[in-house]
């Protein structure tokens, strides 16, 4: 198997697994022919699963791993007991090239610190960044960081713009992706410290990004730029208030359609855009966060995410496998690096 | 005219005043008969405005301001330049005791500065806080702060919580409130230093408040809690997201029922549900933003909203006039207070 053509899969992390990883693998294979995949999990498990299924049977490996990184375990003790499990080894398979990338929908503190350790940082970040991908107005929009850290100053800030930057080139189809930082106004007075500093920086800075400033939470699903760049704390509220505002209306939108006879013959008709509406207010599709600035690609499913958004998942593993998006984000931070915005 | 039926109207204020503030001071008026209005602003803009108008004509009236707060001054130039402003004198009626309440739909910053100033804090808030109230799968929830600061302390954050959940008792008709506090994930172990001490403060403190710990950010559509606390920089986001996201949705709905003859057909069939929809989509419906922690009281409505929008903000203005809300919050704060935690 080709390392860039083969992902490497936890097949023990999620709400549902492995039942959601199986069937989201299965989906996955089916629409990507010329990719396989290693399943890192409980053999006893996995094997009945693949029965029948010939996508599966063809193209997934099993390799067996007895433990399993729990929802509850901390990041600590992930590290000091996650040797040998699931989620080690899905990762493990990179950093020794029998995988392109890897996808996990389990614990994602334990993700990411097995991905620190195991894949290391690259030269230049001092900490990885969990991008999301939102679906806008105009398109789709980067969001990072959306929880991998609590904080992050200016220099960290200015460091998420290139990752953001270079990921959306190699996976938005972006030759030029806009990039903003994430503001409570757009005045230049207004916002923390770091942020303004970060302002200060992308304006200064010799790098060449599209940097239009300062955007606000709004902005996000307008569109207005392509990548949307904050720290961790703030980008993990945003991303799951805006999930809960699309669940609440979603919810809204059945009941509308199912409170008379009338209302159902009206979603009858409108079936074809209630579809594509409905496929928006769904998160899975949303789905897929990558550890940004690591020396190989990890990727988080959501960890309620159905089979579909499993796939999602793994469809984004893919495309950044066959990409060049980490030499992407080298060159930008060396680039940076002679600027001295990203020394420590 | 009595001060608790009397509201105070910037009339100045706002992206398209004075015409919506007008028209929503209109509505308002026409929703509650024994209501009046101060309307400070330009006369000579204003009087034309209220022709055969027979609300206007009968309960408004109009109290001539020279000066305009603009939405691109800081708070120290509207402090400094902004005395005999219509937002200025808007906010000191409530000081003089003409009205119970005052509305703008102006400058944020500005009428925070300004309300600080002549309202002063009440005993015991170092910082007042912006309160929004969201629509929910359950209800209505209290979010605060939306943005009056960029950052909050612990102890903060703890006057947040006794506030909202005051604001919540008299203005969303819940006895007894729950009360949670907006983190990133619901393991103790994660989140800012700041939340994890108002977290334990909250369960250590002697105040008898229904506190449930910490939620994220897609629980406050879920209406998880009746009162979600957080600081400001982290709650405007959020505001401003799921506005974004709402916004988004009811661009893809319209299309959805546009595109075709039989969408169109479908539209008129599901007719009723569409509309309630609709409202739940308008950010107009959640306006009104309270500047909590003040000696008097003072409404925000957004810069955008509509005269409907506009409207809401008077009436919840109206309802807090009413109520003894801010006799509340200086009983709870008094109570935090013996306990020392709202000390500086």
């Amino acid at each position: 198997m080709q390392p860039s053509k083969t992902l490497s899969i936890d097949a023990m992390g999620g709400d549902d697994a492995p039942r959601i990883v199986i069937d989201g693998v299965a989906e996955f294979l089916a629409a990507r022919p010329s990719m396989s995949v290693l399943l890192h999990g409980n053999e006893t498990l996995l094997r009945p699963m693949m029965a029948g299924r010939a996508d599966l049977q063809s193209r997934a490996t099993i390799v067996h791993a007895e433990g399993k990184i729990t929802s509850d375990m901390k990041p600590s003790q992930a590290l000091r007991r996650g040797k040998g499990s699931s989620m080690w080894n899905a990762v493990e398979a990179v950093k020794d090239g029998r995988a392109g990338a890897c996808v996990s929908a389990g614990n994602t503190g334990a993700l990411m610190a097995i991905s620190m350790l195991v894949l290391r940082k690259m030269d230049g970040v001092h900490r990885p960044a969990r991008t999301a991908v939102w679906p806008t107005l105009r398109g789709r929009t980067a969001v990072l960081d959306v929880g991998a850290n609590v904080e992050a100053d200016a220099e960290q800030l200015v460091t998420f713009a290139i990752m953001g930057e270079a990921f959306a080139r190699a996976t938005l189809g972006l030759p030029r992706p806009s990039v903003g930082l994430l503001n409570i106004g757009s005045e230049e007075m207004k916002g923390h410290e770091e942020v303004r500093e970060a302002h200060e920086l992308l304006r200064a800075s010799a790098i060449d990004i599209d940097y239009r400033g300062f955007v606000e939470g709004d902005d996000i699903s307008a569109g207005v730029v392509d990548v949307v760049v904050t720290d961790g704390f703030t980008g993990n509220v945003a991303l799951k208030t805006g999930e809960g505002v699309a669940r609440m209306l979603a919810s809204h939108m059945r009941e509308a359609f199912t409170e008379s006879l009338m209302s159902k013959a009206g979603a009858v008709l409108a079936m074809n855009g209630l579809k594509r509406l409905k496929s928006l207010m769904d998160p899975s599709n949303v789905n897929g966060g990558v550890l940004l600035g690591l020396g190989g690609i990890s990727v988080k499913s959501h960890g309620g995410a159905d089979a579909r958004g499993f796939a999602r998942a793994c469809e984004m593993a893919a495309d950044l496998a066959a990409s060049d998006f980490q030499g992407e984000i080298a060159a930008n931070l060396a680039r940076i690096g002679t600027g001295g915005v990203a020394a420590e």
